[in-house]
């Protein structure tokens, strides 16, 4: 199976690709080949038992796409995406990168014809939601986006449907929530502090709360993000039928419950590094937020993300620290 | 008030030119231009007190929505669409009117700046739903466009949502129902019995339904079309929030009740000239079609449809037979 990566150079398309080398095969097919792409140089995974090719361009530039696409590969994953926050800065920069280059990947794939007809695996956010919503979304609740980012997920959805149904495509997308703990950096991102509270004081380092810890949120680990896209990829289409889009699971839990959690696998003295400084114009954007989902029809086709906090810290612990941490 | 139509040849964009050179005014403000345009040449009202212009092109292509745009009209009705079954057998002409002609008329306003925000009323449609749906559709149910045309309203609908949120224009979108009865002669919509069981018999020939008469639709007049985009274009945005699009409310009724009402108003003899031949494929389509709203957001902002069917016939005969019918 010859398998293309758009946005491999990303946190989550790293480890995808890291995890294709591991097993090389998805579900029950091997992998003959993998591309991966993205605006700077995505970094091969060691070791991987099909050749790997790495390409670098703006895919939403005339002609572009076309080109990764002509080798007609059986499985796209479309993770390419300008981030929320850039996307609100740069309106045109996001609609051209979000909007547009989503439509060029599906039009050019639609205009080789000849029966030509990949998996897409789209990811999409939960950032399609907005305020007002009820405490738990369920899966047949509208979308009213209130991030241009959000706008331009929802439309890749709806053209992904739309290009599924009419035969071009065999779309899947899968509606990530926060994924924590994020490795690495700090970063500016408003939810940045959801993995900086585990994360740094993991570290020995002292981590900010910028809001209460009654605050709610949804949660999955970067190792759930890749199970979800490797379920999606394998998939049968049928199941799904005419609507292509879901809501993933996740651990819902409050900032207390996360802090709790943190003590209880690394102690009190770690749980300490976490200091408290409440920001305004953080919580008022997380007060925006979803605060949970009723993700049934994912869980029913088989989508599974961690039971706990706790989990999630331990699956932290074991890929990103080999399994042991000083406390 | 400088007023442009976009779709003005259409049967709706007509009735609405012919209402404004009536009035005069939308509300409180005074139309001090019209602009008419589609891609053949409307016909202007007569007697308008104020000046009306025609202008026909086709306004995806390059450059030609920024000409009707660039004299700043205060109002905006974008009508202008291509419509469901033509969307259907033309993919690319679809999304080049109906996707790419509503974000190049978003964008040439967009790019004026300078604190140009006109009011812009977008006719979108109850095919942003598909099913399955319940009995009731209501206001937070969520979009599953089954047709390339309803994902296109789908998407209008999410863009006029995020320009409006940033501030480039004052979006408000109604999804209408079923337009009924609609004066002239039959078309080739599948949906068009539901006009021509009322509009053939009153104009003494035959007409053909297709369905069972148990199946139920909801309908509202030409003139509650008119109503409406008029409401939506003097509404305060305030009220709506974020959230632009509604759905607007009508009459659900079942064929049964259609033709009740009918007799009721015309006689038995005009009942009489409805002739059923069951069609397989139209009751298959219509199978898909919502039956019913719960239009309450809509309904709460003062939109109002007719309370009856018999109101709609009687509309029908008091706009297209000055009031009289031979019965």
């Amino acid at each position: 199976m010859d398998v293309l990566i758009l946005g491999a150079a990303g946190m989550v398309g790293r480890k995808l690709a890291e995890r294709l080398a591991q097993e090389g095969r998805i579900g029950e097919r091997s992998l003959s080949r993998l591309v991966l792409h993205d605006v700077v140089a995505p970094t091969p995974p060691a070791n991987a038992p099909f050749p790997v090719v790495t390409a670098v361009s703006d895919f939403s530039s005339p002609g572009e796409i076309e080109k990764l696409v002509v080798g007609r590969p059986d499985l796209i994953f479309h993770l390419a995406a300008i981030v929320s926050g850039e996307a609100e800065a740069d309106f045109e920069k996001g609609y051209r990168i979000n909007l547009d280059g989503t439509r060029a990947l599906f039009e050019a794939i639609r205009v080789i014809g000849d029966g030509y007809c990949p998996r897409v695996v789209f990811t999409s956010s939960i950032a399609v939601f907005g305020a007002p919503f009820p405490e738990a979304i369920e899966d047949e609740f509208f979308l009213t986006p209130l991030t241009s980012y959000g706008t331009q997920k929802a439309i890749g959805e709806l053209l992904l449907a739309d290009y599924t149904r009419r035969g071009f495509l065999d779309g899947v997308g899968i509606r990530l929530p926060t994924i924590c703990v994020r490795p690495g950096k700090p970063n500016k991102a408003a939810s940045g502090f959801f993995s900086g509270i585990i994360r740094e004081p993991l570290n020995g380092e002292e981590a900010i709360l910028p809001v209460p810890e009654d605050v709610r949120h949804t949660h999955a680990s970067p190792r759930s993000a890749v199970n979800f896209l490797l379920h999606a990829a394998s998939l049968d289409g049928n199941l799904l039928g005419p609507r292509r889009s879901l809501t993933m699971p996740g651990v819902s839990v409050t900032v207390a419950e996360q802090i709790e959690a943190l003590r209880r696998i690394a102690g009190d003295k770690v749980a300490a590094l976490i200091r408290r400084e409440p920001d305004p114009v953080v919580m008022r954007i997380v007060e925006g937020w979803p605060r949970r989902f009723d993700a049934q029809r994912a869980k029913r086709l088989g989508f599974k993300a961690e039971e706990s906090f706790d989990e999630i810290i331990r699956i932290h612990i074991e890929d990103e620290f080999r399994g042991e941490i000083v406390s």
